[in-house]
């Protein structure tokens, strides 16, 4: 199939991780007062970030979050308890300031951006916070057609760089993005199956809280999905355009530019994973840059997180999007910077090492 | 067997949680804009936070850090990798600001203290953030003796009861103990073993480094105490003199105390959670005031853990001690109460409730 001009920037390779960073990290980490392997995974990310952002020395006190708002036309097939109206209903929460991100962002310092890639219903105005990149009043049903057109797919992969190259631009440490969307743990499925080349039901859970009665026919929606579009779905990006939506795509592309610009990313749940491995399969040099904040309460993380050989640093039971499970495992990458940064190293402090 | 008085303050109750404040919490997690459940532990930490304080919203912001330092007479049964100096130099690292917990505790924004209980080395001067208690030049082999005389067991408790009564009196929302001692790993499997009736094979790990070979040389000197004491085990207070350390007993005193005071802990691993179970099985009403940090690599943490019906929040295969990995969960309490306390109503966003 012939591609848009517009989807070449894809292939641009990912950033090579620093290897002698990672050393001069990994050197550092044996050198600090404390037994070796002591702080467990926190020495890891601290080499990993050291690897990442090319110094011995790594931070994450600079975070960007995007969140990425969209409505499925899937919507329809009566998949979530939730009407449509909430997605924008929460993007104007993002905006005020009283969603979950909101606040976390406001704890961590972080600064925070939504972009509204196409509601079903009002939005609000746009402001310094909310971008406007409408694409349509949400999706098409993926269940009984392509959930989006070409040139939406360029544009919602285009919307994820964007938002890549603006956090580098503003030289953060760490970027986040998060997703809000009614319906869109059926289309994440959907695309985690596709690309998994598993059952719908394998990957199907209860969302926002699907009356569990209504499993079944959640799972049976996305059966028809993967049966409707079989036979395109070989290829990671006609299945992101054929059975995701806008702002499953914005992720992958946002993932995807990240990598390519050299700058790590926090992953958040269920969703979020579905586009990052859309991402790795396009490219698998992307998984490096890639870190994950937690295992989330949602049935199908689980064979996602396997497929692309992660184990996030919480697992406490979350299953809200947002990006609020990265952005609560920033203070993990926090502490790790500063004891790798900060503890004194034996010869420094005198201290006897082990016989 | 007659107590000395000065052990009396142990029999006086701990605070009963606020059964309102947990009501009024609970209510307004489940009107907060997201769905009911979404933010998993965040959820139930909020609301036991604000049982425990006595309001609907609770803080974590405020942390009073205390470590009790204390050497081993078991150490000379060669049962670490590190010579018993390394705990007075490890005093001296957490004054002059190098150790994990200095690092933790500055990037926290928390008060930290240091009480020196008795160490083999000199452990320095004292100052602003280090008292000298020292009850003896470490404990005496628990292998082959009682740890501890009736007056050092009184006096060691005292310590930790005086740093809960520090931390009330600045008015701290959650008081962190935490504990080095080289030689306590195999101290706490003892204890731990004595409490919950099991082997010590059951509870030895390695600690901060043992060689695997000399894990059953480990084990046969915490069963070789238990077959000592054998008799005098079924009293917590009088485990906790035979087989413990000065900075053990003093953790369960602090434990004891801050549930009499009405003040949250947060307990670290594996030495931290044998004393809290020591705390609780003086007191059960001791065990509504814990909140479990992680859950530490050491083999023996598990089994303590469960004997407590505690799942940690982390689980990042840390075994450092020194507080560190309660200090590394604070970030999740404070962003447990950010969001209970700054997310909006449905009712205020004007969102739609589910179905």
């Amino acid at each position: 199939m012939t591609r848009p001009v517009s989807l070449d920037w894809l292939a641009a390779p990912a950033t090579i991780p620093d290897l002698g960073a990672r050393a001069a990290a990994r050197s550092r980490q044996a050198d600090l007062i404390k037994p070796p392997g002591a702080l467990g995974r926190l020495e890891e990310i601290a080499v990993h970030l050291a690897s990442l952002q090319g110094t011995p020395r790594p931070s994450a006190e600079r975070v960007h979050i995007t969140i990425f708002a969209a409505d499925h036309g899937v919507a329809v097939e009566g998949v979530s308890p939730y009407p449509q109206s909430v997605t924008a209903d929460m993007v104007r929460s993002f905006a005020e300031g009283g969603a979950a991100i909101s606040n976390l962002a406001r704890a961590l310092g972080a600064t925070l951006e939504v972009v509204d890639l196409g509601t079903v219903g009002d939005s609000g105005s746009p402001g310094d916070l909310v971008r406007r990149l409408p694409l349509g009043r949400g999706t098409r049903n993926l269940a009984v057609e392509a959930a989006m057109s070409e040139a939406q797919l360029a544009a919602a992969l285009e919307a994820g760089r964007d938002a890549a190259c603006r956090a580098r631009s503003a030289a953060v440490d760490i970027l986040v993005v998060g997703e809000m969307g009614i319906g869109n743990t059926t289309a994440a499925a959907a695309l985690g199956a596709a690309l998994l080349g598993c059952s719908g039901s394998t990957l199907v859970g209860l969302g926002s809280g699907l009356d569990p009665s209504r499993l079944p026919h959640k799972a049976e929606t996305i059966e028809s999905a993967l049966r409707l579009h079989a036979g395109y779905l070989d290829d990671p990006i006609e299945a992101v355009r054929r059975v995701s939506g806008f702002e499953i795509a914005a992720l992958t592309g946002s993932y995807v530019a990240a990598a390519q610009l050299g700058l790590p990313v926090l992953v958040d749940g269920f969703i979020a994973t579905a586009a990052a491995l859309a991402a790795v399969r396009l490219q698998p040099g992307v998984r490096d840059w890639l870190l994950f904040g937690h295992r989330s309460s949602e049935a199908g993380h689980g064979p996602l997180l396997q497929a692309l050989d992660a184990t996030p640093l919480l697992d406490l039971g979350l299953r809200l999007g947002e990006g609020s499970g990265a952005a609560i495992a920033v203070p993990l990458l926090r502490l790790a910077c500063a004891l790798h940064n900060g503890m004194a190293t034996f010869s420094e402090a005198g201290v006897s090492v082990a016989e």
